[in-house]
This record gives C-alpha cells, structure tokens and sequence, in this order.
C-alpha cells in the first residue's frame, strides 16, 4: 500500500486530494471532497476529525447511504469480489475464514436477522475482534432499536477508517488505533529476570480451537525484543500465553521435583479493549508464580 | 473385600493366618508363613516391616521366583486371566487401557527389551503412576543392571504390598501409602474464602489427551469437603485444574472488564511423590492470582 | 477464678443459681435472679440469652441503673477500688496503663465531656480494644443522642458478659467470643514449609509505640504451635508481624546477596473484628513475598 | 564544579591536561600526566582504562605512596583540613557524621587496628555505602595480608576516581558508576496502576535509627516521576520503603474493614550491589500485597 505524507495533502489539489483519500471512506468520495477545503490540517487527528465531522453533519439519507455502501460481511458480496480491497484484507484477519460449520451457520443466521431488522449491512471494524467477539456483537447490536444501530454503525466506520488513515498517511502525530500486549518473566528463585524463556501466544475460541499466534523467547531483560501483539488493533477475545518455564529452570540446574512440579505454565485471560496496553508477566519459582494485568 | 483386623491375625493359628495374609504376595505364601511366628504385631507397620524382612532375607533365587511370578504388564497374561483378582484391578487404574496405539507399541517394546535384559516381568506399583509415569520408569529402568533391577522390583513389591495390606487389614497405625491433592479459593479482592467456586481436576498426557478425573465446589472456607484426590496414592503425572473465577465474580457483581480478564483459570503442575500432600491453592481477584505448591 | 458447670447451675435452687451468678451483671443480681426460673438452660447460648433478654425486657430505669452501677472507666473509680475485680482485670488489658501523658489528658477530656452529655459511665468491652481504638471509640459514641447510646452501652455489657459467662460457666458450647490470630511461613523457594522461622508479633500505637507481644518459632508445618493471639477477643488495633527470614534462609545456605535482599519481613495490618479468625501468612523466597489476610 | 568535555581533553596540550585531571588521583597528578600521551581517548572508558593502567604498572612504591596520600577516614586529617574538597564531599555521604558514640569508638578502634596492621590508611570509597556497611567492610578487611589489602585499597581508589571521572569530563559514554532504585505500585483490586500514592524511603541502620530519604508520589502509571534514588551509586544498607495505600484505596471508596486491614505497607530491603538496578514494587488489593526484587 502506498502512503501519502500530512504535508503532502496539505500542499494537493482538489483532485489529488480526492484522488488519495476518496476510498478512505468506502464508496464515498464526497467525504474526502467536503473535508478537502478545510486544509491545511495540523496533524493526523485535525484530518480525521474533519472527515468524521462532515459524516455527522450529513443529512440522514447520506448516513445511511454511507451504511449500505459497505459490503456485507461474509456474505455474497464477499466471493462476488464487490469489496473493496480494504474490506477483503480486513475481514479476512477476524477468524471469519476460520468459522465452524455451526458458527458459519449462526453467522448467517445473525446477518438475515439484521438485514431484516435494520436494511443495511452489519458493519464492524474486524480487526478489533475475534471471531467469537463478532458474533457477540451481532447478538448484542441486533436488540439496538435503528436511531442506537445507525450511531453503532457510524462508529465502527470511524474506526475502520481510522486505521486506514493510520496505514495511508505519515505524520508527526498517530491516532490511538493500536494496542499492545507484552509480557516479562521474573524468575523470583534467583531474583533476577529469566532470559531464555519460550513464551506461546495462542488464540481460543468458544468453539476449543486454539490457534497459535507467536512464538518469542524472553531476552536477557526478561522480556520479549517485540510486543507479542502490538502496531494494530488487539483484537477482543480469549487468549493463552504458555510460558516454558520448565526447560528454563533445567538449563539453570535449579533443584526440582521429577517431573517438576511447574513445566509449562499457562495464563488465560481476555482482551477487551483493542487499543490499551496489556501486560501480562510472570513471577516464577519452581514452585509459585504470580500473574497479573500489569503496566 | 474382606477386611480383618490386625487383632485377630495376632490371635490367628497358622492355618488362619496364610489365609488371611497368603496372598498378599503374589504367588507367594511362604511370606506369611514365615512371617507368622514373628506374631504378636504392634502395629500394621510391625507387620508390613515382618513380611519385608522375611524377604530380604531369603536366597536370591527365592527372591527371583517371587519376581517372576509377578504378571507381565499388560502382557499375555492380562488376557488369559492368570492374573490375580489384585493385579487386574491395579492394572487397570494406571491408565494402561487408555493407551494410544502408539504408546501401546512402545510399551510393548520396551517390555520385551526388559524381558530379554533380565528374565522376570517388569513390576511396577501401577497405583503410584499415570500412563506417561510408567513409560518412562519403564525406559530409566532398563538402564539398570542385573542386581540393581532385581532391588528396584522388590521395591515395587513392597509399594503393592503396602497397598494390600492398608486395604486387608484394619489396624489403629496406618501405613503411609496415602497422598492427598487439596486446594483452596482465596478471594484476595474481597479479603474472604471464595464459596461456590467450580473447581475441575483433569490429568493430562503427553500424547495431549485431557482426562477429567473430578469437580468440586468450594464451600463457605473456600476450600472443598473432600480432598481432589484422597484416600490412595496420587499417581505420578501431570494434572490441570480448572477454576471457575469468572462465574464466581460475576455472582458477586464484582466491577470487571467485557469479557472478563480473568474466567477460567488453568493451573498445571505435575505430582512426583505420590504419598506426599499437595496442597495447590489460589489467591485471585478479577485481574490477578497467585497459585503455588502450600501445605 | 472457681467455674461452675451449666449442669450443676441447672440443678442449682435459686440461692445457689444467684450466688453463682449475681455479680455476672455489674452490681445487678436481679439479672441472675430474673433469668432463675427459665432453667433448666440446655446451652451457655440459652442462659447468655435469658440474662440478655431480661435486661431488655427490664423498665429503662433499671436499664440505666445498670449502666450507671459499671465504674467510671479509669476514673477515681478506678483507684478507690470500688470497681469489681472483673472491671479491675479488664480494664489493664486494654493498655488504659500505659497512657501516654497526652493521651490520659485527651481520655479525661472525652470522658468527662461524655458524663456530662449522656449522665453515665463510658461503658466500653475493654478487652475487644487496643488504646487507640478505645480513644476512637469515644470520640465516635459522644456523636450519638441518648437513645442509640443507651443500646450502645448495653451492647457492650451483653459484651462484657458473655465474656465472663465464657470463663465462669463449663458447657459443651461455647460463646463466641474468642478470636483467633495465625500464620505460616511457606518457602516457595524450596517449595515446602518454613520451620524453624522466628515470629514476633507487635501491638503498634497512633503514638509510635511498638509493644512486643508475643515470640514463636514455626514448627516442621511452617506453622506455630499455638495460634499468636487465642482463647481472648483480639483487641481491635493495628499490629506488625516479624517474619525471621534472613536467619531462615542462612541456615538452608540458600544462595543470596551480602547483605540479603530480605532479612526480616515486617507485615502492618489492622484487627477489625475482635471474634473473627485472622490468617497473615508468608509466602517468601529471598527475593519476593506475598502475604494477605487468608483463612 | 566545572566540566570539561572529552573532546577538550583530547586537545589539550600536556599541561592542560594535568590542570584538568592532576588531581583527579588524589595528590597524584603523575597518573594523570603519564595518560596524557595515550591521547585521544575515544571514550571516557578509554580514559579511565588508560589512568588505572599508569597505576597498576607502577612500581609497589609509588602504589603505596598514592595510597598513603589518601586522607585518614574521619581521621584526624578530617578536622585539620587537610583533605581535598572532593574527600570531604564524599566522606560526608556515606553517614559518617551520623554514628552514635558507639559507633565512633568502634570505628576509632578499627582504623588503628587497621593503620597499625598495614600502615597506611583504610582508603574505601564511601558513596558506595551507608554507615553499617563501611563498619562491617572494616571488620572483612582487616583480615586481609598487606598484598591482597594493598589491592583492595586500589579498587577502592578506582572506583572513587571513576566517580569523579564521570563528574568532570562529559563523554559520549558513561561509567558505569550509577546505580538507580525505582518503583511502582500497581492496584490489583481494580486491575489498574495507582496514582497518588505516597510512597517514603527510610534508610535503617543497625543501631535501630531511621533516616527519611525521599518522599514522592506514585504518577498516572502507578511510578514515581524520578527514580527514589539515581544519578549515584546505590548506598550499600538496609532500606524501608512505606507505601501509604490506606490513603489511596480510601479516596477510591474501596469497600474495607475499619479500621482498614492494610494501612501503610512498610518494605524492608538491603541493596547489596551499588552499581545495580532495583526495582521494588507492590502489588496491593486492601487484604494482600505481593513485593519482589524486580527490574
């Protein structure tokens, strides 16, 4: 994907402007053209928020225009090759490809039930939801009356499009689209971090799937040279981190029972806010660990 | 079956006595005969200590006979019904049944590379182990020489023994063939036990199956009425226990996160002395816990 | 003091039920009298719940005649001996002696500000306090009107009754009066209890005082002998535990720093509920504790 | 006090150089005078690598004489003046003027002990300790022959000349002379950091005094804006950090006993390693803490 700079924009045309920005939101050029003589805009935030004002200040038909210009998730649209290429490539990261029969199913029986409901497509920003998350919000969105839905779906474009301007535009400034989640291990036998450790990140599923997402070894800080997830939204959902602690103590020579009572250690907890900072350590003997939402 | 007390085998004649006790070793009532005379008993463990000795004292090629009449593991044996009414029970409870096909080729294997090493059956107190446990005594122990083996079956011999007679006969001593998994619920948000807390108990293999062995609830101490695991040795493997804090919080309406951090929290550690009390707790609010191995 | 059993107070005439029992109640052997026909009492619940139930049901002129015959707490009373031996031990117990010379001034001030607001003696279970929380309880009872501080001060006598039912009368019951303050001392280095761990327990005061109460030494459990306080109500205060963990890990020759991270652990926590179970334990290694109000 | 940067060093003719650095090693400028022609250095490392070369290739005499030039610690030489400004500025930090009587005559005992057994002065770099610890550095000391006390008295000239270094010239690079001492508190009742905690540092001292350091107030991530102590070598010694989270739970409402179970958290701790990173955190709900050396 090509970006653009904040300074460029600022210094486009009408047609160049539209030309870099008309598909931010999708089919709807017209916003972009209405934000255009609102230049210059100081920062990435200035941009977004003058796009985002333009669609509230729209007339309701064009709201709703904006609505069911998207495409509907998973549907026909979806194999008909009628998204735009942003919506492919987001769609695809929330697990909707990885669907049981029975989830693919309830999927579709949720999206005829809201179609029905409100005549526009289910909107949400996939990339900060798993796939059990998506199909909650489905539930939940569905017991919206319209007035509270069309609201719901307008802020899930403005997230969408959020990340889009994050992918699309360099600036000094960065909208707050993306969370992180790290960890360290502390090995509280000896008093000092533990390099060394081989930590998992798996993804769960109501359904029992458990899909792996990283693999880090800790670094001699105790800690993990990347975040485990970090530059994106993290997506909502139930999550396990398996620390390999067993193998760590071996190599240390630390006195231990046979098999040792701590191997493999596993912490399951929930994502819930997709752009926060989740820190998840582990405090570890052979014999105890301590484990928390840390800072 | 019957049980009898410790009493009335010290005021048995002979005849009554290997009746009752003549079996205890397998294929062996020598054992308690010479151990008859030795009468009266203090205590079980006098006994236990009688019958042991009357073995360590006998020439090595009785000792070897007493070996061989074990059963093969899961052998031949096991079909044809030549085992004692003892031994299937015990075989039975180690997991042997629930081997997979490859773990039963190797168990087969290494017992007729134990066989061929040494000549007698491979004897195990299957009690003490889980599947896993008895696959690699199996490999640690065909390792051994000659004379160390021929201790290491003995060994077993006196666990099985010890097991028979904590069943066979009611005494006020008791023999220490007992272990004991307990755990407890500390709801360190709220300062109290944590009552109606779920608790499962799984046994876990390395072939990555899941065996769910028992489910408590914790009662108004936090703790459960029964231990997880009581009254016999705790066999040697790895285990899971499963903690139901996200149902437990949400009764009390506890502020908490969408989903929750915390729901289900696994706790994994692997049992090495299976006459020892493993006490596993935890200490848990909405966004952290602590589990260690207590007393 | 000489103890009565409930069977013999049941078998008692009414003479011997009130010579018994008669100074029970502060100067108000009507009480003992009052509650003589209700024999026979099958629980110390039973007789404690007749006496207290008298006094309610008594006109509130004797009611006041009741609270006015208690002593003066640590007035001239207290040093013309006109207060009954119980109110002599009772009142030491609470650190009344041991007054700082701004805090005996601060006590008469409160005190007398309270005869001359309610026109009775401050009434007070001296031994469910320490020093700072009688001053507070004052402080706190010279805001309540006439009515609520009549309950409150026949609370406390039904307090300090069954107190002195609890020493004076032997039945298969028992009031619950008694608090109980434990601990133990886990070593999550080593994965086993702590013995042999030094344990000084501290009463603190708002003045600065450190009052050393009470030493123990845990045993092979991690545990102490007997609980640190028991068999009293502990007397609501702040206090500081003093877990010996330097000494304890020295003689493991456990590796640490020169000098160790930790030596002694101080742990400060407040007593709220003078009948409750208190459980501080430690879960240590040298580098890191973890220690919480448990059960 | 002036500075002076490398790279001014590097130009310096002979005479600039020794003006600059002569008394760097004290009444020794021949140190600094045989580095001069080793220039340029690339980094301050380089530099300080170059003057302890000069040192440890002179001949034994010339060792000892620079030894000898070194004040008497709290000697007589401290009342006469005749120290440097830097020796009495570093003498001052290590609580020297803090002993009890006591102390200083135990002190006066060792260093004659010391002058007599070696003859020449106890040289040790007292920013690296608190009062205890050069008492007790005394007491091992003492022990040494003349050549391995010889050597020590040169690693302590080091490392105080490596301070003074890195007081004097600025550099690309730093000595690693500092030491740092943070920490945070995290409230794991509410799964968040807590601001606005006070938090005070004692320094304790055998003798049963508690000096009050630093006090500072935990920021919106639950850390201290400024490490407690940084910028220096860690004073080696015992330590109590007092987090005040009654204060802070009770702004927050927090459901607790009155009075509330934890109050002020006191943290004792020993810093063994001046040079090192200690992090001490809590992790805290109003009924348990969790502490450990951290990083």
């Amino acid at each position: 994907m090509t970006t653009i700079s904040l300074d460029s924009l600022n210094a486009s045309d009408e047609a160049q402007f539209v030309a870099a920005l008309g598909d931010i939101y999708e089919h709807a050029p017209w916003v972009a053209r209405a934000a255009y003589p609102r230049r210059p805009f100081a920062t990435l935030a200035a941009l977004s928020e003058a796009m985002m004002a333009t669609v509230r200040a729209a007339p309701i038909e064009q709201r709703l225009a904006l609505i069911k210009g998207h495409p509907d998730l998973a549907g026909k649209a979806a194999r008909a090759g009628a998204m735009t290429a942003h919506s492919q490539a987001e769609q695809a990261s929330a697990g909707l490809d990885r669907m049981t029969d029975a989830e693919f199913d309830e999927f579709h029986r949720r999206n005829d039930a809201y179609r029905k409901k409100f005549g526009f497509p289910f909107i949400i920003c996939v990339r900060r939801h798993g796939k059990d998350s998506i199909l909650q919000q489905f539930e939940r969105r569905l017991r919206n009356d319209v007035a509270a839905e069309t609201d719901a779906a307008l802020t899930e474009i403005f997230r969408i499009v959020a990340l889009r301007l994050d992918q699309r535009v360099e600036a000094r400034d960065k909208l707050p689209v993306h969370g992180r989640l790290s960890t360290h291990v502390l090995d509280t036998h000896s008093g000092a971090p533990a390099p060394g450790v081989l930590i998992e990140l798996l993804e769960l599923s109501a359904s029992g799937e458990r899909r792996a997402l990283v693999s880090m070894i800790t670094n001699r800080d105790g800690r993990t040279d990347q975040p485990l997830i970090g530059g994106c939204p993290l997506p909502i959902g139930r999550y396990q981190l398996r620390f390999h602690v067993g193998d760590y103590f071996a190599r240390l020579g630390t006195p231990r029972a046979d098999p040792p009572f701590l191997d493999v250690v596993p912490v399951e907890f929930a994502i819930a806010e997709p752009e926060a900072h989740y820190h998840v350590p582990l405090l570890v003997t052979p014999w105890s660990y301590v484990t928390y939402r840390g800072s």
